[in-house]
């Protein structure tokens, strides 16, 4: 692979989506092409995975049917669209990746981490992030952010109590000890500037490092 | 678990599921409760994952997104109905299970039998069957048998070659070795009265052993 692959984690509201926005737009200016996106991403087979796992009338699925369902969508999406785009050199900057299932199935629902880890390891074969930007934030300023937005519709997801957003949580910093490398801890309760500024310095030194960008942009 | 777990393998036209009616009815009149089934069984959301394998329209499916895709609708399948009925004390008589996955995306379409194993370890939680009875016949038999039957939709595995069923041949070839204890070998090419009094005689000895029913029916 001779691109450079992003992953941002943490929860809605912690403003992933402005983040993407923003440094797609000033990657550009600097020359440097990357693609944003989020499973299942306009892939149809994906699609048609996600929507079996966000039908609220799903109340009988089970946790680990979930679990490899996500798998699912996330390897298809990763054959058809990530890897594509980072064997043609871009940056993908993607929404959640494999951290999300760590967090919520196995640690959240009580799964096992290791176990989760497996079934996706057979996902991405070897396809782990360069780096991952987790944006922290105390999950009642999160729902606050969240309520502040537009109506998209209500999913399961968003159905689960604040204990289960304070897990998951604990979850992504049981990770963070796990992939110290890989995993940076972003601090998302500081104003945006002062997030993008952080996360920006991160990315201008993975950039660098792979030869895409030696310089600030 | 209080009853009795059999699944049934081997290819389309081995004759396993004319076997397994003559075995329910059997098991009926001796006065034991079976439940013949084969994922996705008219569980709902095994249903719509079976859906988005088989569509043909799905080229692009990657081996490995549908090696996960089976693994979620077996595990949702086992949930909702295989272990509730093991459970009640039935018989379940399940027409392909894990071997299915080992032998076809494992072994045929060169995964890996580990790797599709350890996907369905997490899938199935240890709930092994208690004996597969493999149905062993030359692909070229098979496939003769199944053009004789009536007309159901072609799907993409039955698009496949016959070089591949013979690869499939192998695979479970493999697994009588590695799993010689839970999966015996019947000879499907005999004519069905044959194939079925062997079988019978090792699932009434499966049956005497759990104390299901202790003589011959």
């Amino acid at each position: 692979m001779s691109g450079l692959f992003i992953t941002l984690e943490g929860p809605e509201g912690a403003g992933k989506t402005t983040f993407i926005e923003k440094l797609v737009n000033d990657l550009a200016a600097a020359g440097v092409e990357a693609l944003a996106t989020r499973e299942p991403g306009g892939i149809e087979i994906a699609e048609k995975i996600r929507t079996i796992i966000l039908d609220k009338e799903h109340t009988a699925m089970d946790p680990r049917t979930e679990a490899l369902l996500y798998a699912a969508a996330r390897r298809q999406h990763l054959t058809e669209k990530v890897l594509p785009a980072l064997q043609e050199g871009k940056v993908v900057l993607c929404d959640r990746f494999i951290d999300s299932s760590l967090a919520y199935q196995g640690y959240a629902r009580g799964i096992g981490i290791d176990e989760v880890y497996s079934i996706n390891e057979f996902a991405i074969q070897g396809a782990m992030p360069d780096v991952t930007l987790y944006f922290d934030i105390e999950p009642e300023l999160g729902l606050k952010r969240i309520a502040r937005n537009a109506g998209r519709e209500v999913n399961r997801l968003d159905l689960e109590k604040i204990e289960f957003h304070q897990k998951v949580r604990e979850g992504y910093h049981l990770l963070l000890q796990r992939f110290p490398d890989r995993l940076i801890l972003i601090d998302a309760s500081a104003t945006f500037d002062s997030v993008y500024q952080n996360a920006k310095k991160i990315i201008e030194s993975q950039l660098a490092q792979v030869g895409i960008l030696n310089k600030e942009f």
